[in-house]
C-alpha cells in the first residue's frame, strides 16, 4: 500500500510551487493528470511514468490514481492551481464515500494513505499581478452547467450580486457555453454600477501571461476563453491608476466607506 | 528608490512558503509586520531590520513599508496566509489610490515599484487536512465589523446562506465580538440542515495544530478563537469515516446530486 499525493502546482511559475509538492512529485513514479500540467512542470517530470487521461475523465483519473497507489506505488495526482478548488481532489472523496460506491469500488482504495497539498488558485495569481481585489469579503462561481443545474447557479449569481460579494468566475466559458457570462454580467449589473472593475486573466504567471481590465459593462463573453479567469468587484473596489509610473491598479477596501475614511 | 515586496508565508509550515517568498524575503534588508509572523520564518530572520507595529496599527505599517522601500532600502511587507485575502495588501494601495491621499501622503511613495507575492490562505489549508470542503463555489466572509458597518455583514449573511455558498468565516471571534458567529450559524440553520459539516481549525499546519468537525447546530462561539478558521459546508457537503483506517473526510461534491449520480 502506498501513498497518494493530491497535489497542487499551482498557476505555473516555478517560484510559487511549494515545496512540498515539489518533494511531493520527486517521491512519486506515478504522475496521473493532464499532459499541459506535465509540461508546466518540466525536469521535474522526468522518468516518471505519466497516466494521462483526456478532458472529461475527471473521475475515471481518480479511480487510476487511487488504484495505482493501492497496488503500492506512491502515486501524485496532479492538479494546476488549487487541487481542492474546482479539481481533482473532490473526487478522489467522492470515490471513497460510502455512499457513492458503485460496481467499480476497490475496497483496497480504503487502505491508501492520502496527503494533499494546497496550492496558488487563480484568484490570488491574478489579484497579486493587479492589486488586492481579494481585500474584502469574495466568492467563487463555476459557470459550468454540466454537472451543475443551470437554476443553481442562476439563484447562486442573484445572491452572489445582492451580497456585495466579489465574485470569482471559474470555468466562464467554453465551447459550447457562450451566453453564460453575459447572463452573469447582466445579473451583476442590476446590483452594480456600469464602471465596477473586472480583471480578465489568462495563461496567469505564464510567458503567455494577458491580463487587461475593462468595466462591467463592458464585459463581453466573446473575450473570454477556458483559461481565462475573471473577477468582478464589488460596489466599493477601486481602479486607478500611478500617475509616476502609469502602472494601474484594483484593489477592494478593507472597509465601508463611511467608516474607512477616517 | 527600492522594491516593496507584499509578501504571503502561508499558513505556517515551512513546506508551504513558495521560493518566490522565499527569495523576496531574502532579498529585502527590512521586514514589515507581527512579531509572530517573523518567529515562523526561522532563520530567513536573522539580520533583517524588523519594523514591528502592534495590531491595530495596521495602516500604519503601510507607510513605514512605504517609506522604508522610497528610501531605497529593499522592503518586505509580511502577512501570514496570502496577503491579498484580508491582510495588507489592499491598504497599501489605499494609500496610494488619488482618491484616499491625507496630509500624511509621501509622493516618494509612487515611485516605488511593488510585487505581490501570493500564499496559501488558511481556508485552502484546512481544506486541504480535511478533504475537499472547497470543491464547489464558496464564499469568504469576515465577522469583523470594525470597518464594516454590521448591516454589511447580515446581508451578506443572508446571501451567502440563501446562495448555497459553503462559507469561510474569517476573523470569526475576538475578545470583543463574542455573539457574531452565533448570529451567522442561526441564519445559516434557516437554510441548510442542522447536520451540515462543520471544520474547526486552529493553526493550521503549525505544530499546535488543532482541527475538529461539528455540526452546524452544535457550532458555538465559545469554542473559538481568534485565531480559529470556520468553514461551514453547503447542502450537498457530506463528512464520512474511511472504515479500514477512521479516518474523517469532509468534502463537497463538484456537482449536484440529481446530475452527478450518473
Amino acid at each position: 500500500m502506498a501513498h497518494l499525493f493530491l497535489i497542487s502546482t499551482g498557476p505555473g511559475d516555478d517560484g510559487l510551487l511549494s515545496p512540498a509538492a515539489r518533494r511531493a512529485l520527486e517521491e512519486s513514479s506515478e504522475w496521473v493528470g493532464y499532459s499541459l500540467y506535465f509540461s508546466l512542470l518540466g525536469d521535474l517530470a522526468v522518468g516518471k511514468n505519466r497516466h494521462e487521461l483526456p478532458l472529461g475523465a475527471e473521475t475515471e483519473r481518480a479511480r487510476v490514481a487511487l488504484s495505482l497507489a493501492a497496488a503500492g506505488h506512491p502515486t501524485a495526482l496532479i492538479s494546476s492551481g488549487d487541487i481542492g478548488i474546482y479539481a481533482m481532489a473532490t473526487l478522489v472523496f467522492e470515490l471513497l464515500d460510502p455512499a457513492n460506491r458503485d460496481e467499480n469500488f476497490d475496497p483496497d482504495w480504503l487502505q491508501v494513505s492520502i496527503e494533499t497539498i494546497p496550492g496558488i488558485s487563480a484568484m490570488q495569481a491574478a489579484a497579486s499581478r493587479c492589486g488586492a481585489v481579494l481585500g474584502h469579503d469574495f466568492c467563487t462561481v463555476s459557470l459550468s452547467d454540466l454537472l451543475t443545474p443551470w437554476e443553481v447557479i442562476t439563484n447562486r449569481l442573484e445572491h452572489a450580486a445582492a451580497g456585495d460579494f466579489v465574485v470569482c468566475f471559474y470555468n466562464p466559458v467554453s465551447r459550447k457555453r457562450d451566453w453564460q457570462l453575459n447572463y452573469a454580467r447582466d445579473q451583476l449589473l442590476k446590483y452594480r454600477s456600469q464602471d465596477t472593475p473586472v480583471i480578465l486573466g489568462r495563461n496567469l504567471t505564464r510567458d503567455d501571461e494577458r491580463i487587461t481590465f475593462c468595466a462591467l459593462s463592458e464585459l463581453d463573453a466573446s473575450e473570454v476563453d477556458m483559461l481565462t479567469l475573471v473577477i468582478v468587484g464589488n460596489s466599493e473596489t477601486r481602479r486607478f491608476i500611478n500617475e509616476y509610473d502609469g502602472c494601474e491598479w484594483i484593489y477592494t477596501p478593507r472597509g465601508y466607506k463611511t467608516k474607512s475614511r477616517r
